[in-house]
């Protein structure tokens, strides 16, 4: 992270919380705190946060043993660290004393025992939720951080043509054997994470969260692959549906209403179209088959330094699209034990217009 | 999971309860929750959770999309899945009103903002830690349990072996690189997920949770590899320190210091000893040779559905090591802008006696 983009990032989030009566924002390890470092390490017992204070200079409370990778912005905010065999908490609860700050916000995936030690250090501090503030800067994306969002799309449809050009046949493969074989070209693409690569065939495919399994392809079956990964501190999402060597004339019909009303979606994005708006479209179109009980989630979520986060294109939300959001455009229909189809792209209202960040072929892709 | 487990599981929780003072505990997806049900799905923002009374049915909140992956346990939990159009705190808070509970615990890495939304909709509710209930169950693991993380233990040995085995040469490679290559080798093994691959090379071998970049390895360089991941459920650790084409006299000094200290802590393990007096005895062998000042973390952590859990081998803990304990020994010395070393293996306390579950070669070994 560049010094002046993290005391720019600081001083933005101090002027949002003048609006909010936070005193002091606590963020663990999290996308919110990569907002600041540029890094996101796995959260993990040991306390790691920034306090950013409504006025003044931050801190940063860090396990000794990790003290190296933060001493580099020691002008930027005050570096505390702590021994194993030290409470972090007490350094912590110490510290908004000194300050005098009674209010609190904390990233919104701290981990709850933070909160209960705490506030079982000092019972009188009101602790809430920090992160919609954050949430508020990282919602409108910077044309730089869209650029990285492009990227990292990129990168993860190489991954995709890679492995479609690779797989010289897919019946009698495992869906694990598919996952490892993904998340390798991943790895080997430069992706420093990989969050999930779900693989389900045949039935599975009809359970949208199936992670993978020894299930063994079978001819016909659909496959719904759904891949996420962080290339560059950035997040790519994409999922695509194939089939073993042909469809049945069934599932043809189904893929077909998925590409349409995910191609209407994409046709209907723009400025001042609400997020609740923008899901009916595609929920429109799959009722109008009598669908609609198999779209069993929202079309889409929005993405950037965390794999969903604002805007939600959800019934009910009312926020309307403006320049600077990115956001995944899914819908789906799951025939429970039968079929599952979805498709996704992530969109971008940039400054030079609406772009979708995903190009790989939509058309159903029938492997041998 | 087997349907009597997760039965005797939750009957065991419901007595530790009783001891508490808990009326629920509500457990979202974490180690935890895989301790009911065999998985840990990724969190999410979508609330996922078994609430688990003091006495009946426990009940398990599930978003709509992810049901199918539990349909199977509806005769243990009571199953309420939730549209991604609805609240899944309101069933929560409604269902907590409705049992005429009050008192809820939550486990330890819940994320704090469902804490937040429970609180906002019923403020008289008490919100607390709720990880040491099932902490104490899972601290002493069973013979399968121990049987489990023995097999995972020889999997990420397999792993490191292929990895000497193939690594023809390493001087020129990139951590990110060899970073890559393991992760895909455990993959390949069959780990369902991999936690981390941290690979520090020369200067960046001092820091304990370097993660890896694009530097590329150089002669004499010490190069320290942490790895850990999951394989059917339980979880993986291991750490070894290498060097490239050959090792500069001092380095050969200090990795002999830390094998030997390692070497010492595997002998006293016994029933009995404080996890504080074993990590004492790394320390004091270290310190023998004044380097206390460079081993800046704990001496090790315990192991089991999660990377770090119970026992933590910390000065400080008096808690005595007992039969069914399973925990990583791995001293470590770093130091600054110069070398690390760490080297590390799980041992069990089993009912046939102690065992290291992880045992390839504890000798500096030199790549060319």
């Amino acid at each position: 992270m560049c010094k002046d983009l993290l005391n720019k990032r600081i001083y933005d989030t101090q002027q949002e919380m003048k609006k909010n009566g936070l005193e002091a924002l606590i963020i663990g390890s999290s996308a919110d705190f990569s907002y600041y470092f540029g890094k996101h390490p796995r959260p993990t017992e040991r306390f790691l946060a920034i306090i950013i204070p409504l006025k003044g200079k931050a801190s940063l409370i860090v396990p000794s043993l990790d003290v190296k990778n933060y001493i580099t912005y020691k002008e930027e905010v005050n570096i505390i660290d702590w021994e194993d065999s030290e409470n972090p908490i007490d350094i912590l609860v110490d510290l908004l004393r000194e300050g005098d700050i009674n209010v609190i916000g904390t990233n919104n995936d701290l981990w709850s025992v933070f909160v209960y030690r705490i506030k079982n250090q000092n019972p009188e501090l009101v602790v809430t939720e920090g992160s919609s503030i954050i949430a508020r800067l990282r919602l409108l994306k910077t044309e730089s951080e869209i650029n990285a969002l492009q990227k990292a799309a990129e990168k993860i449809d190489e991954v995709w043509n890679e492995f479609i050009l690779n797989t010289s046949h897919i019946v009698g493969k495992t869906e694990n054997q598919i996952r490892a074989y993904i998340m390798r070209l991943m790895f080997e693409r430069g992706f420093e994470e990989v969050a999930w690569c779900d693989v389900g065939s045949g039935p599975n495919s009809a359970t949208p969260l199936h992670v993978g399994s020894e299930r063994k392809i079978q001819k016909r079956d659909p496959i719904v692959i759904d891949f996420a990964g962080k290339y560059q501190g950035y997040c790519a999402d994409t999922c695509r549906t194939i089939v073993a060597k042909e469809p049945e004339p069934e599932f043809v019909k189904i893929y077909e209403l998925v590409k349409n009303a995910q191609k209407s979606v994409t046709e209907n994005v723009r400025e001042g179209i609400t997020c609740s708006k923008l899901d009916s479209i595609a929920r429109d179109i799959i009722s109008g088959e009598n669908y609609e009980e198999y779209f069993i989630h929202r079309t889409g979520h929005g993405i950037g330094l965390d794999y969903h986060e604002d805007p939600y294109i959800v019934k009910g939300n009312n926020l309307k699209l403006q320049t600077g959001m990115v956001f995944s455009n899914e819908p789906g229909i799951y025939i429970p034990n039968l079929w599952g189809v979805r498709i996704e792209d992530i969109i971008a209202l940039s400054q030079s217009g609406i772009k979708v960040l995903n190009n790989t072929n939509r058309e159903l892709v029938a492997l041998p």
